[in-house]
C-alpha cells in the first residue's frame, strides 16, 4: 500500500518551486525554476536509491535495479509547467513513482525487472514548440539536432544553451522500456462529472499547433480610409475566428485555441504592421484533423490575399491521434476493478508524453479526477484520495509488469 | 521669402534624436528622445531671441515680442512622435514656426501683436491616453490634475512623474491668442491623389478611444470542450471584428481601428483568461460617431455575457467633431492663391493641437501633401517643397494676422 500523505508531501514540496501567489507554479521548461526541481528530483532519485542517468535533450531518469538484467518497466511524466499552472499537471506522475519506489524499498520487495522513474524535459511546449519534446526525442519521433536549435517563443534562449546553462545536457543512451506507465491528473471534467474515480486512457487526441504571421502596412488611424488599408491586426483577427467556426461546425471533439495573439507597433492610433497568432487544433481523428488544419491554412492565404497582407504560416507541432496497448488497457481497468475503483475507458483531450512511447513499447495511462475540469490554471485541483488511489494503480500495475 | 534649406536642415536635426534604422523616429512623449528634443527646441527659440515659457503639463512656447502689447498670434504643433513615426508629423508645424521668425529677424521685420512658436506636450497619445493632451490642458478641455496623473499604456510611468523626471514641469499661465495657426503634412491621400499642394482644413472629425479588458477563465486548450469554455480571447477578437463591421456599414468617412491587442497568459495551449483591446473610432458626424460607440459597447457587453465572461469599459478619448473658424479658412485658401498655390477645402482625419484651440480663438490649418498617404509609419515623407511652399503659407498669414 503507498503512502498517500508522503505522496502528497512530495507534490506541495515540489510546488514550491515556482509557487507564486494564489497556489500556482510556474516552472516553465529549463528556466532557474525547471533547474531548481530537477536538482530536487535527481537528490530524491538517489536517496531512494536509484541509479540517475540525463541524455542530451535534459530527460532524467532513475532506476531501481531488478534481479533479472531485463529491458525496465518505465513510469513517468514531466515536472515542468505552463506559466500559470498548478501542482499536478506532470508532477503527479514523476512523484507517484518515487512514492513507488520509496513503497518497495520500505517492503524491501524486490522485481524480476528493472523499474524506471522518468521526467521527460519540455512536456507542456510553453517556452519551447512542440511540446512532448524531451519524450519526443527519447523515442526518435523528434529529431535532437533540430530540437536542441529550438528557440522560445518569446525569443529569450535556446534549447540547447539553456540545457548547458542549468546544467542539464546528459550523454546517457535512452533504453527502450519494457512497458511504459504514466499516471495523470484528467485536466478536463470528464471524470468527476460522471462520478468515477480512474479513467483507463485509451489513446491521446491529434495535436496540430500553426503559427501564423500576417504582415501588411502600418499606417495612421484616422487619415487612412478603410479601403486602403493593409490591416494585418483585423487578418489576423478573422485567422482566430475561422478557428473557432471550425471548432463549432466540427462539433465535439474537435477543438480550437487562439493561445497567443501580438500585434506590433501595438499603438492606439496606429493601424498594425504585423500580427502573430498561433492555433491549437486538435481531434481524436487523424483525418478530421488534417482537414481542419488544411481549411484554416488556405482561409489564412486567402484572407491576406484579398486585404493586402502577406501571411507566413510555421508549423510547431504535428503529432497524429494516438492508440494505446489494448491489452495494457484492459490490465488498467482490471486493477482498479480489483480494487473495488471505479473506471471508465477514455481518451486523452491533452498531449502527454505516453503518446511518445506507443509506438516504442506497449504504452497506457491512468487518469484521476481534476475538479471542475481545471487545468493550466493555478486553481487546479484533484483529491488527495484521488491521487492516493491513482499512485496504488500504478504501483499494483508496476508489480504485475516486473514480476514482484 | 522662407528658407526652405534651413526648414529641411532643422527637420533632419530634430529627426536624428529619437532616430532608428530605416530612417523612422521613436520620441515618445516625456521619454529621455522627447526630453532631448524639448532641450534642442528651447536652445533654438534662444537662439533667435525668445523668450521661452513652460506651462504645469509641459507645453513649451517660445514668444517673439511685438510692438504691441496685445494677444500674440500663435503657430504650433508637438514634437513627440509615436513609436514608429517619421520626420514630419508634427515636427513640420513647430519647425516651420521656428524658420518664421529667423525669416523675420534676418530682414528685421517687426509686427504689432507678438507671435508665439509652441510645442504642446503628448500630441500623438502613443504613450499616454488621450492624445492633444498638452493642448487639451492649455485650453481647459482636459483637466490638468486628472493628465498629470496619467498611467502609461504600457504600464511604465506617470504623466506629472515623468515631466519631473526630464524637469519640463513649469510653472507659466498659458495666453490666450488672438489666433492660432497649425501647419501639418496630411497623414492621408488625398491632396497628392489630387495632385493639390495645400489643403485649407476646415475641421477636424471626431475620435473616440475606447479600452475593452474582457476576463474569463484560463484553461487547458486541449481537455476543454468548446461548449465549457469562457475564452476571453475569443470575446476580445468578436469585438475587435464588430469595430470593422461598424466602419464597414457605416461607409466612409467612418474609421475603426484596433491598435491594441493582447492575451494573458499568452501561450498555445492555454485558453486565454485576459485580453484587452483598444478600439480608435473617428467620424466627422458627431452623432454618427456616437451611435458607432454606443453600438460597439453594446456588442461587447452582449457577447461578454453569451460567453459567460466580464468586460470592463474604459474611455480613453472621447472628442467630438471640431469645425475651424470660416473666416480665417477663407484666408488661408486666399494665401495659397495669392502665390499661386492650389489648393482645396478638406476635413483633418488625424486629431491636431489645433481642434483644442478652435474653441478658444480663431484657428485654422495648413496641410501639405503626404507621400502615398503614409504617416505613423517609418517611410513617412513629404516633398521638400510643398514643405517650404507650407511654411511660407504660414509666414504670409501670421504676417498679416500680426500685423507686420
Ligand atoms: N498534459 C498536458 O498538459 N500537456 C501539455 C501538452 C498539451 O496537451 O498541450
Ligand atoms: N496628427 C496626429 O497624428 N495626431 C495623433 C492623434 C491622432 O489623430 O490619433
Amino acid at each position: 500500500e503507498i503512502d498517500g500523505v508522503r505522496l502528497l508531501r512530495r507534490l506541495t514540496t515540489l510546488g514550491q518551486i515556482g509557487a507564486f501567489e494564489g497556489g500556482g507554479v510556474c516552472r516553465l521548461a529549463l528556466t532557474d525554476a525547471d533547474k531548481a526541481g530537477r536538482d530536487w528530483l535527481v537528490a530524491e532519485m538517489e536517496r531512494l536509491g536509484m541509479a540517475v542517468h540525463i541524455d542530451a535533450i535534459g530527460n532524467i531518469w532513475g532506476i531501481r535495479a531488478g534481479q533479472g538484467a531485463g529491458a525496465p518497466v518505465m513510469v513517468g511524466s514531466h515536472i515542468d509547467s505552463v506559466a500559470t499552472g498548478g501542482l499536478y499537471d506532470g508532477a503527479l506522475g514523476v512523484l507517484a513513482g518515487l512514492e513507488m519506489v520509496e513503497t518497495l524499498n520500505d517492503r524491501g520487495t524486490a522485481t524480476e525487472a528493472p523499474i524506471a522513474v522518468a521526467a521527460f524535459t519540455n512536456e507542456e511546449g510553453a517556452r519551447f514548440a512542440p511540446d512532448m519534446m524531451g519524450s519526443g526525442v527519447y523515442c526518435g519521433a523528434l529529431d535532437q539536432g533540430e530540437m536542441l536549435a529550438v528557440t522560445a517563443t518569446d525569443g529569450m534562449g535556446v534549447v540547447g544553451e539553456e540545457l548547458d546553462r542549468i546544467g542539464y545536457r546528459g550523454s546517457d543512451a535512452p533504453v527502450i522500456p519494457a512497458a511504459y506507465l504514466e499516471l495523470h491528473i484528467e485536466q478536463g471534467p470528464v471524470l468527476e462529472q460522471e462520478g468515477v474515480r480512474i479513467g483507463a486512457v485509451t489513446g491521446v487526441q491529434g495535436i496540430h499547433w500553426t503559427e501564423f504571421t500576417v504582415t501588411g502596412q502600418t499606417n495612421h488611424a484616422g487619415t487612412t480610409p478603410m479601403a486602403l488599408r493593409r490591416d494585418a491586426g483585423q487578418v489576423a483577427m478573422r485567422i482566430a475566428r475561422e478557428a473557432d467556426a471550425i471548432a463549432a461546425g466540427n462539433g465535439p471533439p474537435q477543438v480550437a485555441t487562439v493561445g497567443v495573439f501580438e500585434l506590433s507597433p501595438g499603438l492606439v492610433n496606429v493601424v498594425p504592421e504585423t500580427a502573430r497568432l498561433t492555433v491549437d487544433l486538435r481531434n481524436t481523428d487523424g483525418a478530421v484533423l488534417e482537414a481542419a488544419t488544411a481549411r484554416l491554412t488556405a482561409f489564412a492565404q486567402a484572407v491576406a490575399a484579398e486585404a493586402g497582407c502577406a501571411v507566413s504560416i510555421r508549423e510547431m507541432a504535428r503529432f497524429a491521434p494516438v492508440v494505446f496497448d489494448g491489452g495494457l488497457v484492459d490490465k488498467v481497468e482490471a486493477a482498479a476493478q480489483a480494487r473495488q475503483m471505479s473506471v471508465k475507458r477514455m481518451p486523452s483531450g491533452a498531449g502527454h508524453d505516453a503518446q511518445m512511447f506507443a509506438a516504442l513499447c506497449p504504452t497506457a495511462m491512468i487518469f484521476v479526477p481534476s475538479e471542475n475540469g481545471l487545468s493550466h490554471n493555478i486553481k487546479e485541483h484533484s483529491d488527495p484520495d484521488d491521487l492516493a488511489a491513482g499512485a496504488q494503480l500504478l504501483l499494483d500495475l508496476v508489480c504485475t509488469l516486473a514480476g514482484a
